[in-house]
């Protein structure tokens, strides 16, 4: 069957150390075709940089050109919709990066232009090609978990402000520390409950050590321009009774640099994710299981093979556009709920 | 001054190993002048083995041979409301085992009557009284911390349902995990907030693994007769933005046998309590400070007299009768949002 | 049911410090009527001691006087055969010290004539009381080790030749590292593949520090009368194929003080004995098994009390005198092959 | 003195990634005239990457063309003996990758060969190289071990069947983890005993994993094409009576990735070789020597140069075509031994 | 021969922990017939607890009525020569505490007593007794050290000013870090050097800590009554060009609650006393020793008879007369410096 | 502004390794003009490397031609003292490499012409832009120290003579291990005190092993050709009693490979450099403060950048002409003290 043809929307860093190389690793299944950035020198560097035929300032245009059937937008958050609706219009498949949108409205639109098209829409959330995920779900799969009720999911930085980009604008970003690290391990706990809508949701943000300022680990950044939550915490419960506490933050005065992590609880095991352990029963006993030798994969590489097989109608374990749209809602109920 | 005269109301292991050993310590403040249990000869064989001069079946005969002005109530849950308001209306100081009661109305009713009598009720929660919580208070006082806007507070057990006693019988404990063991941590919470009340809670309560049985380290419990929670998971936010996360549990599949612990976070510093660690800026770098040199003490003998400086007028840290009031209304809306 | 009538054969610490105290534990199942040693004023010592109502010089004596049904052999090796003979002669069940005997046809006759007169004849082999033995046990018994095909079996010392008692002396030992440590390990090996008969061994003793001396870690010996191997190595092989790698010193310039251990390898999963691990797959990865939570127990009462449920008919893990006559074999083989 | 001209047998990895480049690295001794294989584009793609002269698919030609005198013979097993017999017919001087041979009588002939032509052979054991080896060597010459009269050998692997080039196929190998990696430990394990010839061996090989298939930590295999031992156990007798336990594996259920491993134990000290720790009394005492400072070596590099300095008649401690010859005797009465 | 008669002057605490259990201990050799101190209640009970025949209030009453042989001088430090020079004067050997006394012309006039009388005077500096003093000595004597050139001697408390006793007061101790401390180590580090007498030494003192107060972890001492030095820095050399770096102190802001150590620098090898390593070249390598399995001895006990085979005329290690005045010179002379 | 014209005088290792790539990495300051070595051939081979315009063998032939504005003096410690003067006159500003010069008065002549000419004079002391001493500083302007009144300042190799150069030659370096690597915590110890000039010097120098030979970890050296000292002990005290002890090695018995390190006590805390740690009471308890997330930097472009910022007359914390001139002068009475 002929190779896909992929335009990548976005002209930043994360197409140039993340998406481009991914596909070029795949260059059996994809060809680049061509890079689209608003500034139009950046996408012609880029293109120039990877040997990317063709590079272009406007998108309609890119379209009316190359006529790309695969499309990776790794534009600004504020942009994720428009480009994505475009792309579908134009009848690509769309690898769009996280979060899905601003707007939880969006990304159900999103998700319904894809659908109506029968196009595949999905997100770049890289966590659930680690080792240690597939294992987890393995281990759910295979019943050593029984039933899940409970998760804790974590992403914390001390003080890891990006002192970069947009992060910290809330017009561009639509969220802090939620939008940008949060939703990595909501989108898992939500995974570990089969997707499920929750219940109810009681959430906070905070904005303490963003607005005022200290020494930073991600670079500096402005007090002053500090638009966004430094920290998000919340809570949801799901109508079978199962419960996530969710922690996020920019900056918090904890103990480790970073702590990602998930412990998910189950009627016959709990299971940690970094570095992967079981805590069960076996043979009559209390047994910790531990797994050295986990391989190390490239994420993003696996993320987008996983895209392009689902466009190959392959069973997947991408982010869909369904579940992309779920997540949004639950961002925007959890920001709502920080607003009560 | 004269000495304080104290009788001791239930007969079982927690006056046996805590509370007389401490009143003992005490001596120069306090004569135990009695010991009540429902089984006389329970009474008995305590009063004997400590020297104690009385022994009674009946607390009303008790009142009236010994007029003790200082009781200590030991007694199960469901029996800590009757038999503290006779001791208030027996004009007594009373220290009860925490939970305060099985209901909020108890505790108001309880708090109410001692303030009208102007008698000192308070409420066992030793925890209070480590070296850790007592600096922690002093950090907080001192600025080291700011304003505290969040709290993650654990008492988990891996499988620690214990195999005696009522703890599994709702009508006599009135609960599970949260009764036992979250009341403590939740406690410690409230304080570092100033024992604010929560606007909002949500909360669920598990009882798979107590159902189910397996393998118990603190002895072998009976499923068919588990009828309390063996966890609650539970979310607080306050007036004022500040959260407590709150996890408890009798059996749960994580790593550690017991975890109990509170990590504060706060706008100048951040603290684990156990081992106490302190996560700060100063001059300019992330610091973290730990304390290597904490005095290990007897928390119940520090909980004893903490209240008995409080009947003598004098400052004291023990919890109080309105703080216990609120700790019950907060655990009867963390049960009530679980069944919701 | 009535109560065994338990005499004591022998007078040493072995008595005072584990089986006297072991039956105490057991009061409700077994009395001891009487200690018997070849040194009367010792039995007359232990009896006052113990509280125990006779003591004997002469064994034949006790026999008459006190009519006991259960013995308990703990004489030096070389006494083991005769009072155990005659123990059974007078009808008594007996638990007897380790090594069988000193020579393989003895403890051949004694499984033969325990046999013929229908009664238990068990050895005390305490390692089969330990949690960690039960539970790979238990994980053989599930499947969870597959076929068993290898074993390492270590009973170590670095500088450990007791500076007491007989242990050097060769008549009253009949050999040293591999008679007094080898056995405990070996039986367990032994065990693990069912108690078969090796087809071939190949062995090798020393004693090179023990004739020459150095720091002793149990006490000084003397080189002079070190009449015993300080170390034995040996290799059995099953008629299945399966193997045995045992090793046992007093003395070894080896890294720890004592290395005592089995490694077990089978076909779906192999085990080590302290702390107990199991290494397999599980969910399609090489799983490290941890069981941080195993009992701590008193293996001469359990072992004890494996004698009597035997006694009594019931099920028991207690070392036979069929399993015991093939240990003794298989010693007697192993230090032939030395000798070669 | 004239360099010399060293031609290359055999065009695989072993001598892309060791031989070519230790042979460069020593041009001031040797150049590299040739290389040649049956493939002969391979041969060709070879030279021309390391810059070597000649490439050859015949080797006949290769001699005529190119007259070298010495030959490295990195072919796979199976052809180690015709390929050095040729060379050493053609007054050439051979390093033969290791083992030496198929059977006992080829590593004798080929020794034999070299002594009449006066040549030297040399196997390319490199462990010998390391500066952990040429420590305990050290020990051994300055009577810090004593005499050794126990050796404990290991290489084992958990999952490590190799999934490529020929290694689980018997024709072409002519066994499996005792060919492979288990003639490394036991080369060393020879050496400390001055490669004294066993007296008795008895001895296992199974291949239980290997034929059911599971992870693999180095590739995938085929169980179906698995035909080699994945495990050999075996014990040597000597005839002064010391002894050496031997554990060779590919694929074994044990805790750790890797363990390859020499325990040397002595009259005076025992050694353990990774990390280098000597076991010993000094001062009266019981002591542990540990060498944190020992050179990190290209132990390629450094027996290549070995062999070169046997070649120039100096002293070197390269695996000598005698000692090969019972290395591979070794080899063949243990498999013998695993057969009975 | 008869056994010693000994006498116990000062009835404090170091008498009942340390001096009294030791001589029971050795109730071979001595008999203790008399307790003597200025408070004679205090001598009573001290007499009456240890079921000793005599108490004194009067020294010279107690050698008229008991005419002991030898006296343990556990006296302040302002007595140690005036009880010495009275023991030696009625004929006693005896066994005096350290320091040897406040000035260093005492100590020389109670040397000169000792040997003009043919008596024994020794101090009880302790560590001497240690096995790993013991292990350094052994190495020194073997040359495994080789010559010794350089020694770092530490005893340094974080927050250890005594919160009891005489410890702060000048009057009573002559000084502080350097007397109750300092003077163990320095006697260590003297004998390394074969007791040679330094000649320089720079030296100074600091009282920072002890004078500002702060948290205790022994006790809590007055600020206002603080008299001595809270840290005494030292340097000694000698006439072979051999030198001592000396660190004491009661109070100082460094990382341990208590480092007790002693670095010795040696052509040979260097060692650090606790835990006892050594450090040298062996087999041409740098090699670490360590000694695991080193006795935990009674350091007061083996003093005591220590003390006691050099009035028997045996050899000892005890801190001589003479060493004792030496020591108290360089006391002398470093608080001399410390003066300039 | 106009750049800086560096010239390179001294065409070693440390010119090529730091100075010139630094002095590359702020090339928007200062460009490079030339190099100058006694050996042309070096110079401009070194100016070729690094694209430099000029090489000459004659300074004064370089000046005439480049007229460069500073200079970087990187010639072996004989030559700091001509070639600065050189440079100085010919109004340069210099940054020298350490030590200042060999002799004091040298040292002084060089501060002195530099403040005559007002040029900046500076010393290659790197280790003062070290993060830990930037915030060791930091903490003593905060007043966490308090008064400072001792440190520990050691630079230990265990076996780090250096095997090239001129190391272990006396007329070129002047001195061993405390010119070479002493200097450098020396320059810290002052700096703490704020280069106060010590009062009194109590020093000695050893060279047993530099002069007997063994194991060298920085290449060999030959024991025929040392000339200077391998170890030097020193002891400063200061006017206002503060006192600093310096232990500087090449070559020692002791434990670590490399000990560089500086212990500061003062009166509020004391810390250690090397992990940065800081001991102090807080909050009423004793505290051990880290600082885990301190950046690692590059010391030498750090310091040529201060020498820099010095030059443009902005606030530096480079090593000083009047410093290096204190520095010097203490050194010359260290070693006069070790040779009285």
């Amino acid at each position: 069957m002929p190779k896909f043809k992929a335009a990548i929307i976005g002209g930043g860093s994360i197409a140039d150390k993340n998406h481009i190389p991914a596909l070029k690793n795949l260059s059996d299944l994809v060809d680049i075709v061509a890079v689209c950035s608003r500034d139009g020198s950046k996408a012609r560097a880029l293109a120039d940089q990877h040997g990317i035929p063709h590079a272009f300032a406007d998108a309609a245009e890119m379209y009316r050109t190359c006529q790309p059937n695969v499309v990776i937008n790794c534009t600004p958050n504020t942009l994720h919709y428009p480009f994505t609706m475009q792309a579908l219009e134009n009848n690509c498949h769309v690898l769009c990066e996280k979060p899905p949108a601003l707007h939880a409205h969006q990304a159900r639109e999103m998700a319904d232009l894809a659908a109506q098209k029968g196009l595949i829409l999905a997100y770049n959330l890289q966590l659930r090609q680690t080792s240690e995920w597939e294992l987890l779900m393995r281990c759910k799969t295979n019943g050593q978990l029984g039933d899940i009720y409970h998760i804790k999911a974590n992403f914390l930085r001390r003080r890891g402000i990006p002192g970069w980009g947009y992060f910290t604008n809330r017009e561009m970003q639509g969220g802090g520390a939620l939008m940008d690290l949060g939703v990595h391990v909501l989108d898992l706990a939500l995974c570990a409950l089969d997707y499920a809508v929750p219940a109810n949701i009681l959430a906070n943000t905070y904005d303490f050590i963003g607005k005022t300022g200290g020494k930073g680990l991600m670079g500096s950044w402005d007090p002053q321009k500090f638009e966004v939550e430094d920290a998000c915490m919340a809570y949801l419960s799901f109508p079978n009774k199962a419960s996530i506490m969710l922690s996020a933050s920019f900056a918090l005065n904890t103990k480790a640099d970073i702590d990602r992590n998930l412990e998910v609880f189950g009627t016959q095991g709990g299971a940690k994710l970094f570095p992967f352990s079981l805590y069960t029963e076996m043979a009559g006993e209390l047994a910790d299981v531990h797994f050295s030798y986990l391989e190390d994969v490239d994420i993003q590489l696996k993320n987008t093979a996983a895209f392009l097989d689902a466009c190959l109608g392959k069973p997947s374990n991408v982010c869909t556009a369904v579940q992309g749209a779920i997540l949004q809602e639950v961002v925007e109920r959890i920001y709502a709920s920080a607003e009560r």
